[in-house]
């Protein structure tokens, strides 16, 4: 199963809102089950180095099929996965992407978020991957 | 000035309309005057290779202000700008990438589209373009 | 708002003239608000490995819309921000990166220094900072 | 023998002030013997694509220590160099480059310009190289 354009654009539509409501300017990246992009927004005036990290924590949480502040854990100094980060053209390790699920617990696709704290692209991106059916 | 995401939405939208009445599948791009990704749209389906293409075309039409397919012509054997797609990161040089002005005539950034033909491509290019208001 | 040529050449010509007066040798970069560069300039014998330093401590300012050595703070191990330098091509996260504002207090771009310790390429770029009106 | 940074300002000005007699907005590039980048100037409004066009024509011209065009003849379809434009990270060979001499007639660097057609491109570049003492 993949995500459709019509799932990734609810998905963004619903991370604009959060974002609206936490006042915070949001970049947004969803990527389908095989990396690949399908939809992206960047709030007007959203840090533009945050283009390339919501895409980033999209692609890294599909890549691993976990959150990617996840993996960050595991890519510090003395852990399992220490850099990590070299793989796959540049992974982002840190909060904000989230892998999206259809209503059977499937894979379809992450979403990454972007432009703010970590709290606050994480909570982003669970609105968006919230709103997935 | 530079583009809004609104705007840049309004253009995907109507793209998109136009792809769906000319039975085809698009990918969409849209960059600000900095040539900075915007907004992103794949309809289900369409090519991936599509997705660097479009965004390659929205990008080379704001590097020089002028449609990617006249660019194209210009980087012909023997032609002024002989292989001039080895800049910039690799330049996409036939059609489906449009400057995108504002209702004061002012380059505000650049759509690409990609999926067919290229004349399909450039004409959901262009119906995003008089999209912008 | 977007930096002028003739902004950049002031700032340009104040981080030379704080470099001379610290007797350190630098390479000074600016780009405009949208990421893009507009001016360089490598002082005689400075380091050829900080042109690019010079250029990525630029684009990181603007990019985050904070200097590169608060970015740098961020992208400790244990950190939020933790390897964030493999995004967006490759950042400069020490000092040595400043945005750059108009007398509205609106970023219009950044300034990067590089050639000496972090501290001096610091002060060489608040000195170029300092001369935009 | 190297260019300075002195020497470089002087043929960056030269290029502008011809680019504003012909009515044309440049980017202009010099790098030194070592093909390092010395000084760039982007006038305002000139082209964004014309960035990495101005410095990939000046280090094409003292790569190979002729002007750019030069190298775009022996690259066509056919001809000995075919494809050259590979190379380097990516040559750019139609007219704009040009090597820069001393007064004892040996190269120290070269000069791009970029912004416009390639015959004032090379107009531009002419001017700055003249300038060089």
């Amino acid at each position: 199963m993949n995500i459709s354009l019509e799932q990734a654009e609810a998905a963004i539509t619903a991370a604009k809102e959060k974002a609206k409501q936490m006042n915070v300017l949001m970049n947004i990246a969803i990527v389908d089950a095989g990396v690949n992009l399908v939809a992206f927004a960047r709030m007007d005036n959203a840090w533009l180095g945050s283009i390339d990290l919501a895409l980033r924590k999209a692609k890294t949480a599909r890549y691993f099929n976990m959150e990617s502040g996840e993996i960050g854990k595991l890519s510090q100094p003395g852990s399992q996965a220490w850099q990590i980060e070299h793989s796959n053209g540049g992974l982002i390790t840190f909060p904000g992407g989230i892998p999206l699920k259809n209503n059977k617990g499937e894979i379809i696709g992450a979403i990454g978020a972007s432009g703010s704290t970590v709290d606050n692209d994480h909570a982003v991106a669970r609105a968006g991957a919230d709103a997935i059916k």
